[in-house]
């Protein structure tokens, strides 16, 4: 490889002179991601528009020089950490949103747009791009593309890969062969799916440039109800029976008793109460059947032993009435607690949220048999998650240079795998597999005897990146 | 390769007798799809559980002989077409709904399952399997994983690919190996998106053995309202006006003026009216806000200059007012005025019905091009389609041996395919390329300078499918 002056030197000739950082301290703050993985890397480039990236790559390629996408790096996996081997492209001047259209039910953004900067701009015209991460005030368009992410209205709207009509991309070949793929309506049938090739393959595959995303409207009224259970049995057999009574539903999200009452203790939640949360929101066209649908959901929340509940008429009144607040508090509150916990504190604390799912009726076993692990290993367990589809966020915590906490976490996670995959359940679900959970990705391609889909994934790899220099190391 | 008798011989070793058609008579019948294509083969192949398949492909990877997986043949663009060099695989034995589970959401079952007769055991528990092709009483999930189908409820739930959950499919290398995909849960992340690469293959790349599906509960209530409109213009206005009011659509039909003059001739509709019609169907949570909802899209059409409004509480009432008649008759009816029309009874008639997309706000200037294009090659055109998400289905017909009408038609459908990519819309929505629609797909891919995205997808067809034996010819 050439000299790392020399390739900043080229970069600055290709770009612009202020595209391009080589300053040590910097690219050091760039190079990390939401839960302190840490990288490094050769310099950092900005692209302005779809031919820089193209000529980037371009002399990436020829010079045998590493490639590594970066958004806002919320990911929490190391899916975004760079090498010293490669440059981190950086997408935050790629953030103008190109074109929205409500009838056709569009929006063509480039990579850099912030999630919440297009629904700031669609909510003036009662619309919304429906996958909302936990990071959604950080998180771009192009990261939550690589990463397959979903969020909090997934149960209703799917994930990224539901999201998205058309893209443009750029190849890590030596032409940096800028291609289009799909485009602005929703059905399209032509050829192999290579759109959805490209969702949550990490970055490893080609650099997202621009986006066609499908929006969809607000809805008209949502009503939301949070109740409190003493049994979790009690908790997940209202969601049984909503689903049951064919309610569609919206959010439901839920907390469990443990993690309540460590929360409640944290924060003034204007919601108050003890024992296992259920937050349950569902849309409603009309304004006539608000009373009719609160009533309804009180009712089956209550004939399952609900202790206290919480109405909401609108999301307005729901925020008034704090009744996602423990909910969004969950992982924060973890951080702080953690942080206050130290026994050093020149140590810094790393806080890990972890993403797996299990069919939502094995769910009442899958968290009591989590919470038997916790105890076994000792490990401290905050849990919450998206009820409705069974995907579950597990946190936990240790202090930087605890040898031992780090084992029994080591343990105790090895074992949830098995556990996960045994209730036939997946060890990722919205985060993707980066470089922290590469081992659980094995098990669970073993598990299902489904090693060759490795082997094909590789070989797809090499087709698009023969020289693999599109963020190695991920992934496998 | 070995001779046709040996090949019977063998296959009949390797499976039973009785899975194995080698009768010339028969295997003619079996090699043709819903628009006449016709083809060969030189033998059926009825496999009744995966080893089978498993089993076939070893014998036929090892000899050089193709593979034509077949489910009930009810596509239309030849993508299910044998040819003589090879066999077909039919899947009509592998019809078992191996499990469902309406809390989790999902249905196991085995490619032969058609679609309608999962849906009638799913209404038992108010939950249905939401992609519903035309064809849905004979189509088999396997046959719409292929082809990437689609429906009436394509607005609300997308197609095939946004419905599958997990696949066994079993790939056309030396072992016949048997590969799991996915699960059962809605969430998943592992590695990059192999379903999805199956989904709309065409059966070029995978033999599917078995499909883990999302289903989704029926909407407690649906109210439904046509209406019929002198002025496109204002019939695509009414749409926009929903779209703008953020009604979130169940279905969205709509049938031209031209076309419902002739439908209304020929079948005794109970909806009776003259223009575009429009249907349009809203799901609702609560049998109170039925009547508002009616009075409000009653208000929206008339506001548009609707001329005669049906409006129907329920599906029951739409079906006993007969609001769908006209749209579902179109197709049919073409097919039976076309016969009628026949100058020399001994020929047949080919009637195909197109598949194209336009943004939903370009729909005006679409029809009305489409319209002065038919007029100028002199093609008689029946059309409607899903205007929810602007999918169009324009219907055509000639008499075999009718050199110039096939001319004129085939002229048509060049300018048909430019005009539709001027309009930022797509050749293939939910029908697939097969044989047919080659020469759109390679059209669609120049106008988008995407003709690298076939070199990608020629690359991972022989990932899969070293040997090309799979279903060659198709897509490309």
């Amino acid at each position: 490889m050439i000299k790392r002056d020399k390739i900043v030197e080229e970069l600055r000739k290709i770009l612009s002179k202020d595209q391009v950082i080589d300053d040590e301290y910097i690219i050091k703050l760039y190079a990390r991601d939401a839960v302190y993985l840490e990288g490094n890397a050769l310099a950092i480039v900005f692209p302005e528009k779809t031919e820089d990236v193209s000529k980037i790559v371009r002399f990436a390629y020829r010079n045998d020089i590493k490639i590594y996408p970066q958004g806002s790096a919320s990911e929490i996996v190391g899916s975004s950490i760079p090498r010293d081997d490669g440059i981190i492209v950086n997408f935050s001047r790629m953030n103008r949103i190109k074109e929205y259209n409500i009838v056709d039910m569009y929006a063509v953004v480039e990579p850099g747009v912030r999630i919440i900067e297009l629904n700031t701009v669609l909510a003036k015209e009662g619309y919304v791009f429906p996958i909302d991460p936990a990071s959604v005030k950080t998180a771009t368009i192009g990261g939550a593309i690589n990463t397959g992410a979903g969020g909090m209205m997934g149960v209703r709207y799917g994930t990224m890969k539901d999201a998205i009509l058309g893209l443009e991309i750029v190849l890590p070949d030596e032409n940096g062969t800028i291609l289009k793929l799909g485009g602005k309506v929703t059905k399209y049938r032509v050829g192999y799916d290579l759109i959805r090739l490209i969702i949550g393959s990490e970055g490893t595959l080609a650099l997202v440039t621009e986006a066609t995303l499908r929006i969809v409207p607000l809805p008209r009224h949502i009503v939301s109800v949070a109740g409190f259970f003493s049994k979790l049995e009690d908790l997940v057999r209202t969601v049984i029976d909503l689903k049951k009574n064919r309610y569609n539903l919206y959010i439901a999200e839920f907390v469990d008793a443990q993690t309540v009452e460590i929360v409640t203790k944290y924060i003034s939640s204007k919601i108050v109460g003890s024992g296992n949360l259920l937050i349950v929101s569902i849309d409603l066209t009309d304004e006539t059947s608000v009373d009719n649908m609160l009533n309804s959901l009180e009712e089956i929340m209550r004939a399952n032993n609900a202790l206290i509940i919480y109405k909401a008429r609108s999301l307005r009144e729901a925020e008034e009435l704090g009744i996602f607040d423990i909910r969004r508090a969950y992982y924060p509150t973890t951080i702080r607690m953690a942080a206050e916990s130290r026994r050093d504190a020149t140590k810094r604390i790393f806080v890990y949220i972890e993403d797996y799912s299990v069919p939502p009726s094995r769910l009442v076993e899958y968290i009591t048999r989590l919470r038997e692990l916790a105890s076994k290993y000792n490990v401290n367990v905050m849990l919450g998650g998206h009820i409705g589809d069974g995907n579950i966020h597990p946190v936990i915590w240790y202090e930087e240079g605890d040898r031992d906490a780090e084992e029994r976490i080591h343990k105790f996670l090895h074992d949830l795998a098995i556990l996960t995959l045994e209730l036939e359940g997946t060890v990722s679900s919205e985060h993707g597999i980066g470089i922290k959970k590469k081992k659980e990705f094995m098990m669970e391609l073993e598990y299902k005897q489904s090693t060759k889909a490795l082997e094909l994934m590789k070989k797809i790899k090499q087709i698009f990146d023969p020289k693999n220099i599109l963020n190695p190391g991920k992934i496998w």
